[in-house]
């Protein structure tokens, strides 16, 4: 098949637009709908922009990432801040890996700390997501860890001690990547999570961790697609 | 006893600094010493900087605060990053109040942050402080949480289901208080912290709270002073 500009990746791309087309269906006017991030996330604000823009849904939103919002608005969609209307209704957003209890890595485009702010004031978090995302245990994707800089050396030595290797993220241009509220990003790679919760403990008392990528007992329902079919998962359900 | 524009509480001066003169004790040339911030670690680091500009210490610093480094390299006191060097031999800070097993809170004067980063990195952590400090349980002096701009209304909610009253800092002039990380603080009080360790562990897990001003496990030694005399606290010491 042969790429054009507006469908560089046709098969994920595909995926990911189906997952999004499904989670449409959870969408009703009058709703306050948060915006996730990401790729994946990116085709649903299209998508839920075209709706906006047809007069079809009449919704307002709440944005993880200054991206989604640009996007978001040039849709017409109206946006309110989490000061007036601390209660999301849904949020919709990806995920980098997607394992069961719908426990994610989430923040491999390093917007963790909105996304996380915005799932957090949510009454319902729906993941959407390509096929690849699905794992057993999470862990095989570097989780982002956000980090004060001035505390970046101690906060690296803590995240050893817990036997990850890290990886201060940087720009394609080779800077150093600055989140949206002005941190760094530690990549933690090397350990396998076979207990998420009690690592999400241990990251939270780490002094100097703004945030990290483990979103634990937030999402209520991931829409998979393959691009061709999709599965649905809740927290309830297991595979292998 | 008239004030002077130097000496405008006399009382209360005259404790913070016979607590500071004590912690000089401690210091040992070579040794890389972590300025806390507020009116008595102001005491000490004037007291600290004298020393060093009469050649009678050789310390390098970090600093928890702009102000804090400011006035040591008005002194002359060199001063080093955490990225260089990730482990401080001593910290002298103050505490807004001291209960005990020396749990601390901190952050009156909005440096918690980098007051607990630099605790963090510090083998050991002295504590100077004003007899009226002492207390047996934490809680009467408000707790200050830093938080992410973003997430107040959300984390405000969470404080108030923990059965805080928060209120949002403001300086003087009446706008609101922007931590030196471009955060905010609320002020929480009504809850007197039986176990703070628990406590902690809770406020560590809220989404968009920075930092919280709760300093746990990190003092090793409080010097409290009325004034005319010294005692110290260990952390096994018990008061009541």
């Amino acid at each position: 098949m042969q790429n054009t500009n507006l469908a560089p990746k046709p098969d994920s791309s595909n995926a990911k637009k189906q997952a999004a087309l499904r989670a449409l269906d959870f969408v009703e006017s009058g709703m306050i709908v948060g915006l996730g991030s990401g790729s994946t996330a990116t085709e649903w604000i299209h998508l839920l922009g075209e709706k906006v823009r047809n007069g079809q849904l009449k919704i307002s939103a709440v944005a993880s990432s200054e991206d989604s919002e640009r996007l978001g608005r040039s849709y017409g969609i109206p946006f309110v801040s989490l000061d007036e209307n601390p209660q999301v209704d849904l949020t919709v957003d990806g995920a980098d890996e997607i394992a069961p209890g719908l426990a994610l890595i989430k923040g491999g485009g390093g917007k963790l700390l909105r996304e996380k702010i915005v799932a957090s004031a949510s009454r319902k978090m729906i993941i959407v997501a390509d096929a690849s995302k699905l794992v057993t245990q999470l862990g095989k994707f570097p989780l982002p860890i956000e980090v004060i800089p001035m505390a970046r050396a101690l906060v690296t030595r803590a995240l050893e001690d817990l036997g990850f290797k890290t990886s201060l993220r940087h720009t394609k241009a080779g800077e150093i990547y600055i989140t949206d509220e002005g941190n760094h990003i530690l990549d933690c790679s090397g350990v396998m999570l076979s207990d998420p919760t009690t690592m999400g403990t241990k990251l939270d008392s780490i002094v100097g961790v703004v945030e990290h990528g483990l979103f634990l007992g937030r999402a209520s329902l991931a829409i998979i697609s393959d691009g061709s079919s999709i599965i649905e998962k809740t927290p309830t359900d297991r595979w292998n």
